[in-house]
């Protein structure tokens, strides 16, 4: 097991000025995200009068999704580590780069940023009920359950690998567009079967603000699940602990 | 209050060749995305008869605006800071990132480059009348209103993280990516309530040389709320002033 | 002839930690994408009863591919060199930027993703059965293959140029970006035509689990032409072997 | 005027071997190019019978076009400066950025990557004929060569800006990405005008193998006006001959 990495500066952790700017960061950045996102469903049912029906329809959600996503991380990567989903910070816990005091905080923060995002939405949609997440007919919620597992472990694998992994280099700067679109691709995928929500914070403002709780538990057990398996796989098999041997990097500097 | 930032070379600013080339990167970015935002518009209007009814069309002008307007900062970012939009300026003169001087430039330049890109749409389009943006039908301006400040405090709060913040690093390289596509992303939300500006020049020239006035006002007095709420935000709550604490990165070395 | 560029460390390749990782890290991420591109197929048929007949769904499909790719090669990048594709693979091989011994890793490791992904997906759908690629009627399987020939190529002439080229420098940093939105270009054209696999591995699951096998040796044979052909092309004529005289590049410095 | 900067080295350059391999990577890259920009509107036929009517058609263009550009440039922007497009090397030309006998190479080079793209596409599609570009119904061809070179202008000009200003830094890494998806943007609008060429390569192999030269001489000569201008204003405008006094830039270290 690595050394638990957040372990200095940890007794002033709570009222540390850059924890409260860190849940700062992550309110407004889940409040951006979720506002498009849900947002993007409100819209459509404003042209609409019947729910998701249509490829275009889709496209709209997932590129919501992934743009205003990606902005979100990038908004807060640098304060937060652009978060932005209980479930990332879930993956980064179990994988021991955050401290338990600070998960608190980015779920709290991640939690408001939703709910008041959701809120703002009703107002200015005139009063539109939000929708949020339900398994689609003909899906069971378990297989809903197995589908937010898969696609959160993917995207959490891919926050390590990209944003989190201590041997990233420039590959950080590409990490929140990697993220992003990696959501857009599975909206496109789970959207027609369960909303694809692979976030907790994404589901729970919606569901609240639209009193909507049928398979609820399904958008935080699922998420929950795969992104700490990712953590853990990715902390505890990937991540090299000697120097790499890597494809297209071995070349001697004489061989160019 | 921090120290006035852009205090030095002040008093010969306005006549600064860096100012004029600041002005004239301001009013070529702004006329290459108003150009493209707008023309979007004309061009749907050229294959349907009746305005937006679809998700496909609200695609088209999604990504028009977000690929537009992400070419338009890149292509301006390194010469005049990339704001291309009266609130992104507004909000870097509350935060003290320019000096009133130059925000009276860019303003002009960003006006000019929109009225121009209109005119140059009318001719092309072989007269068609620009639309610009109006509240929808069963919205009130004063929702309106709310959503544009709500939509632009995001956009100019991820311009700050991602281009402003002296700590932005790498980020930087592609802020204009994040800041285009978030405008993406709000076009698909607020497009059918209220068009989704965020930026009173793209509604000022089309507005103009349509001569569509009705709500215009709200496309002024909302982004520049939302904007200069932002740059507030960012500059005194967010940017730390002392050394982080940073989720990811404090690592000791041996740890790798 | 380059030197052989793998030849130290190989003795222990097969059993080094590093090697087992960077298998690892391509059986996730080619799962990643497999169970987004082949989903977004399953996810359409949720939605129509029929398959592919508008440029909408040809979108969804597009997306889908490009976006995850681009993440799946972001998150293996740094781990295997990111090819989630044994025709990127095979070019690396005949470039001579890989050893036989980790290219048959990868190609196992590849194939094994595709599999999962493609079993995962029949039970999250609640059964339904992979679609994978065929050659649309009125084009022959000739077509077809030298369609995979020509886009294969050009997939795998990209990611030689942008993430093997030892002179790629930062250009390294999109070259996941790069990759992946051509594959979705690629699919807008290939589409209608052949399904645009140009990816021996993203077609074998599906084709497996939906036990579909028509055309199948299509896109084997034409990515593993394509990609050969390409890493021979740029490893032998495009990479200087002598310090180059670069279009915008050799400007002197006293002329900033 | 700035001294010829291509100055050094011009003798061999016609033989040396940098410059063949420039314009062996322009050809390659304008292949990539037009198959996919010129290939998806023939997937498109090979779906619907009737041309260009939807906005969803006009997204897979946009996207195609976009994806595939940017793909070519990042292949190609580190041996020949990624131009594929004679209008770039036009205002690369007249700003003095690359000599004449490179100009020719490339433009030879470009002109044939899109003749073969064009013959390769009629055999893989069974014989369609290429469609190339023609100015619509109620559209002249003077306003369609007015359109074709504002749109030239802007994309030269964000070439020149994130591409070739020797002040670009870091922003160097995305010019492919800005230079694509303006590009993309550009035939969301022109796309029902004229659609949307700024590339005389890009028209020239479609309207060679579809013999259809219907306003032609449109595409070459708006692109050239529109490419040659943007070179001469970013040259002589934009590009700074002092120490700037950039906006965000001047802060101080003690501010930090």
């Amino acid at each position: 097991m690595p050394p638990r990495r957040y372990a200095f500066g940890r007794t002033d952790e709570a009222t540390h000025p850059d924890s409260i700017r860190a849940a700062l960061a992550e309110f407004i950045s889940t409040f951006i995200f979720v506002f498009a996102g849900e947002g993007s469903v409100l819209g459509l049912r404003k042209i609409y009068t019947d729910p998701l029906t249509s490829a275009s329809e889709l496209i709209v959600m997932a590129l919501a999704n992934a743009f205003a996503l990606f902005a979100a991380i990038s908004a807060s990567i640098n304060v937060s580590g652009g978060h932005v989903n209980p479930a990332v910070t879930f993956g980064a816990l179990l994988g021991g780069r955050i401290s338990v005091v600070r998960t608190i905080y980015y779920w709290v923060a991640q939690l408001l940023g939703s709910v008041v995002a959701s809120l703002l939405l009703r107002f200015v949609t005139v009063g539109m009920r939000t929708v949020g997440f339900h398994v689609a007919s003909g899906v069971s919620p378990a297989h809903g359950l197995v589908l937010e597992i898969i696609m959160t472990f993917g995207l959490v694998y891919t926050v390590y690998a990209t944003a989190i992994d201590p041997k990233r280099g420039s590959l950080g700067t590409i990490a929140p567009l990697s993220i992003g679109l990696l959501v857009g691709a599975n909206v496109l995928v789970g959207g027609p079967f369960d909303g694809a929500a692979m976030n907790p914070a994404r589901a729970f403002g919606p569901a609240l603000l639209g009193w909507r709780w049928k398979h609820h538990w399904t958008y935080w057990v699922g998420p929950l699940l795969g992104g700490g398996l990712a953590g853990l796989v990715y902390e505890y098999m990937v991540i090299p602990t000697e120097p790499p041997l890597h494809t297209h990097q071995p070349l001697a500097p004489e061989d160019y």
